[in-house]
């Protein structure tokens, strides 16, 4: 066992103390030696306001962990890049893909592990799920994918803002799991976007791609969430429900291999793997696609949304 | 002095007859041995209206050239690449980055030559201009590009179809030449994009990139045109008039060591290097940014327009 490496979290709200904090506290990788934020702090843990300072004052922090939004990620990725650390983005890696390659270039100049995580291919059947597919021809694939925002992002109005990615906020997550299980990539050929009135991205979009795979996104469903992908193939139908955990074969709960370990726990033991074997690991397929889909997608205008 | 290769030139609309087909007959290196367009034929040329066919029956054909618009454009790609011909796309190279990185994979599984193409990155003051900023710091930038789309696209309602790109289809041409001559990559940090009332891609569009770069596309510009890119350095004004054909230092023209060649045929020996030395190129930084424009972006609506 190496020495735990230290790390700062910056971006304090839901997803940082609902999954980022646990996660490091609960491995033997990381301690959580400091955070930044404008009005988050986790007890017991030094807290900044000054990202600037926070890498001025703490030589000891090799790692920081960025959980704030898309849009104003890129400043604190390349500040912290150019003061020598190893960087972890939450998902999106950035609000454009320039941006991300711009930090992919830093990182590799200054010879420092950038990961942009996409939690959801974390999850217990997705592994299972691409070992199932690997050697099978995939016929037809669906994603179902609609959730509550007003649930998920509480009045958080940043997600309705440009660069906020509206119902790709969490249909992106579904399309990091489909671009880790198909067997060939697929790209996009349509999509309808349904715009609120009031806001300056989707709550709805409807994609399709090459080889018969489409995606319904929603965030508007009320009640039970679904989080479902079937995939059709010449060798039976495979399903994966509940965002990436649950694994049917033909029907079948199947067993395979899951892991154990919880998405975020995941994400951070790669994280420590990758700066010990000094690896980036950047993959912006998921991204693409959404950028495929704004740029190709066709709008259509649908009722005001409010929280 | 190699043989002439065969090429057969796919989607003979505006662009082929007025560039591609005198740029190939004018060359040494070529011979315009087929066409392949739902109407469009060239005098003396065998025509074709059936792609499948035309691949089938004409082994003596290496390369195909498409000059359709980017949505039919990646069937025929893909389709030349599978047969083993060698692939030169018009710009933009797809109507997604995701279609053009198959397309990459494709060529290089096959040992083939894939190119896109950025015609204005030809334009004979563009490497000039290049050459002069590559040891500068770039402080400012600007770029202007207004022009009538009723006389560069009359009737072509495809421009403003979802993948006809709007006023990105001559923009993206400004930003092909941003992306050659910048010392320094530069990403998108916000936008405004205009969509008329009728119409699915937009008009006009005000872009802001890093390094205090901007660009501001038009397409309503009745009257003289602007294609303008003016950059500020530490060691004095670049200015690019014209579509990067004019090369102003200081206020002052610039000889530089402008190329004699025009932009098509500048294309066409590129390609027959690029075949002859087994190589592709392939750059998706300009449309990378109109990607994250349309991601990035706040869409207004403006007034209809018709043409």
């Amino acid at each position: 066992m190496s020495a735990p490496m230290n790390v700062a979290l910056v971006g304090i709200g839901k997803i940082a103390i609902d999954q980022h904090v646990p996660a490091i506290a609960a491995s033997a990788d990381w301690t959580l030696a400091a955070t930044c934020s404008r009005h988050g702090t986790v007890d017991g843990v030094a807290a900044y306001d000054d990202f600037d300072r926070l890498l001025a004052e703490r030589a000891d922090i090799s790692v920081v962990s960025l959980c704030l939004p898309p849009v104003p990620r890129f400043d604190y990725a390349a500040a912290a890049l150019r003061a020598g650390r190893h960087v972890m983005l939450e998902k999106p890696p950035g609000a454009t893909l320039a941006e991300v390659h711009a930090l992919q270039h830093l990182a590799e100049a200054q010879g420092l592990t950038l990961f942009a995580t996409w939690h959801s291919r974390m999850a217990h059947a997705v592994a299972p799920a691409r070992a199932w597919l690997q050697d099978k021809r995939v016929t037809r694939a669906h994603i179902t994918w609609r959730e509550d925002v007003r649930k998920w992002h509480p009045g958080q109005d940043w997600v309705f803002e440009p660069g906020g990615m509206g119902v790709f906020d969490p249909g992106i997550n579904a399309l990091s799991i489909l671009t880790e299980i198909l067997p060939e990539p697929v790209h996009l050929t349509g999509a309808e976007l349904e715009f609120p009135d009031n806001r300056a991205t989707p709550i709805g979009a409807q994609l399709r791609f090459s080889g018969n795979v489409s995606a319904d996104f929603d965030w508007r469903q009320e009640g039970p969430q679904t989080w479902d992908i079937e995939v059709e193939t010449d060798a039976g139908h495979l399903a994966l429900r509940m965002g990436g955990n649950v694994l049917e074969i033909d029907g079948k709960a199947a067993a395979g291999e899951n892991t154990i370990m919880g998405e975020y726990p995941a994400l951070y033991a790669r994280m420590a793997d990758l700066v010990r074997t000094g690896q980036s690991d950047v993959d912006l397929a998921p991204m693409v696609h959404v950028a495929d889909a704004m740029t190709l997608g066709r709008r259509m205008t649908v009722a005001p949304f409010d929280f």
